[in-house]
């Protein structure tokens, strides 16, 4: 067998090629079903082909290769991520799960011997949710959680997600048929990069992910009373900016004292018909609140929401909380993660347990198996920008670890 | 001779008269120079024709309309505001002073009377500064403070100033003569709406301004590092926006722990590339401070500074701070100002000293001539708006003090 170094450099080969493939000539966008997403699909279709893959694209586009047990009533491990992105992409998010997805298979393959669970790998057709505004189109199909209702919703163009499906060879009617029932599931494994600092900070390459925070996002809009900078006392003033200002603050101070459990983010602040010398009336804000801890999750919320409308009281003002979105947080399963974990050690690597702040294609297959994530350092923590960077020593450790853990997980299947 | 509620009428009707000449059909917009300032400059010049008074256009376009004194060698008592405007106006701030100085003219010119002064009422061509983004032009030429390398400064247009006096009948050449020395002043008298609301809240109908609030104008820009609301742990962040934030507050508390000696407003704040799920790595905010004590006002804009910089450094922030403008605080002269207490006190109303958050024609006359100023109540302390409104009798009481305050100053003369 190769090194993990020479297989790395084969890795990163393979994402400099996809990552080639674009909807425009400068940067790297591959949304949903474009002809760039299509064409990209078909590279890696290829490389799983000349691997010896059986493959096959699902009614959503999810490009699928398959190794199979002889037992034909063996479960069946699932190795995935995605290969959609966003607008102005980096390379690795996505691409790093499938293309070391597919290294492991390649080396299972190479290994010829009977497998005692069927095993798949899943390049996902979309999980940015770019063009329809939606998340997880692809794996939420194979976890049998689908929504059809949104295959009338239309792109920014006017094209619905049934015609977007035909145009790139799926077929709506199939959906229900491409669900791996949870009885199926072996498992579920993802590698991704981290998307933030701390693997780069603590200089180590790998982590494990213990789940994947739930999130609250909200939008505020502070109404007091716009005035002129000069000639309204300061006890006469009804400031929505200075009101906004305090609760990016609470916010802060919420999140900060409890020491890693919770991040709170501001991260849209808008000071409507603003002049620097006009008291301003009228501010909007966003929260985004996220915790892998759903008790501790809700109690912030609502801790915020009341220090929100008792600031706004105090200062004459009127608050509108309007709730955008919520979702609840993943536990990734103690099981795997204690392999993971094995896998991680036995590779020589200090075992550093991770939340992930951003959502994975792990949070809906979560609902119907047991699922673990591995993640990998990347340059400071950049991702969604041509910036994002991972060194080749660091995908060789992934791809020790992760192969390391799909050994383990095999071995005790045949036990 | 008429009621004041009578003359206060009459004022209105002429300050309705004179709202209904705009450069637009909605709302009221004569800013410097333009036709319809032309218009109503020709309209009040009318009403001073037909009062008796001598009147001329002078260098900068200003509308003055003299009464003399047999004494060659008296002295000159100024009454002033301005007609030009905002966009979008109201009806009062300009005007009312000017207006309501040519009904003191008119009381004067019916006595027929040798005056121990002459009494010059000045309609100022230019105190907004919106059409050459500068401050005071035609108070500025009378005090001879006047910066002539203004003269090639063009408007949006491309029109310099030179060539905007030239179509209004102005004569650049001409601007050091229309300077009214320095020994040649008795004193500036202005009468203006508060355009803030303490007057609105207290229930008076005027007040006397003892002095000009200083300004600190200041532009933030606060450099921290973008990153993703959900990896980013709180410890590892440097959250531009909670910089701000905590700036925002600075200010406000500083200025609120002054007692009313100092006012400080953050109307503007922008985050540059915000999303919800980022966290803020780029924020500009501005600063307004103002005070009528100059020692006071450095203070305080020292403290800000050194404040917003230990924050900046306490959060790994980088700060630039960028001086905008700065004016001093310019106090109105004691004697002027004792007499317009007693004129407040005759007239039967509370004395209310009231520093103006707000720059005024008496600004530049101040470095020349002993100046003061009468406020008049406006509805919710609202100006630079449609909504802009004085009440018929508070026009009238602002006429009978203002007027028992020449009479006052003029018997001072006399004796």
């Amino acid at each position: 067998m190769f090194s993990y170094l020479s297989r790395a450099e084969l890795l990163l080969h393979r994402i400099n090629a996809l990552a080639a493939i674009s909807e425009d000539a400068d940067g790297i966008t591959r949304t949903f079903g474009t002809p760039a997403f299509v064409r990209g699909r078909d590279l890696v279709q290829g490389w799983m082909a000349a691997a010896g893959l059986a493959t096959r694209l699902d009614s959503i586009g999810n490009l699928r290769a398959r190794l199979s047990s002889p037992n034909p009533r063996a479960k069946t491990l699932v190795i995935g991520s995605h290969i959609d992105t966003v607008v102005n992409a980096g390379r690795f998010d996505g691409p790093l799960g499938v293309l070391l997805g597919l290294a492991i298979m390649e080396h299972l393959q190479a290994q010829n011997r009977p497998l005692p669970c069927h095993v798949e790998l899943m390049a996902f057709s979309d999980e940015e949710g770019v063009r329809f505004h939606t998340t997880y189109l692809g794996s939420k199909v194979v976890a049998g959680t689908f929504d059809e209702s949104l295959l009338p919703k239309r792109d920014a163009t006017g094209v619905t997600l049934a015609e977007a499906l035909a145009g790139m060879g799926g077929d709506a009617a199939q959906i229900p048929h491409d669900a791996l029932p949870a009885a199926e599931w072996l498992g579920y494994f993802e590698v991704h990069i981290e998307q933030g600092p701390v693997l780069y900070e603590r200089h180590v390459p790998v982590a494990l992910v213990t789940g994947i925070a739930g999130q609250h996002r909200v939008e505020l809009t502070w109404l007091g009373m716009a005035g002129h900078a000069g000639t309204v006392p300061m006890p006469m003033r009804q400031d929505a900016l200075a009101a906004a200002a305090e609760f990016v603050l609470a916010a802060e101070a919420l999140a900060r004292a409890s020491a890693g459990a919770l991040v709170a983010t501001v991260g849209k602040l808008e000071v409507r018909q603003s002049a620097s010398n006009v008291i301003p009336g009228l501010v909007t804000c966003s929260l985004d609140l996220r915790s892998a801890d759903a008790t501790h999750l809700e109690a912030a919320y609502h801790e915020l929401r009341a220090q929100a409308e008792a600031l706004a009281t105090r200062r004459r003002l009127h608050l509108t909380w309007s709730p955008v979105q919520q979702t609840a947080p993943v536990a990734c399963d103690r099981t795997m993660n204690a392999l993971l974990a094995e896998a991680i050690a036995d590779s020589g690597y200090e075992v550093i347990p991770l939340v992930s702040g951003a959502g994975h294609d792990a949070v809906p297959i979560s609902a119907v198996a047991p699922a673990t994530m591995l993640f990998v350092r990347c340059f400071q923590g950049i991702s969604h920008n041509p910036l994002e960077n991972v060194e080749m020593p660091d995908l060789a450790a992934a791809l020790q670890v992760a192969e390391r853990f799909v050994e383990l997980l095999l071995a005790r299947q045949q036990a």
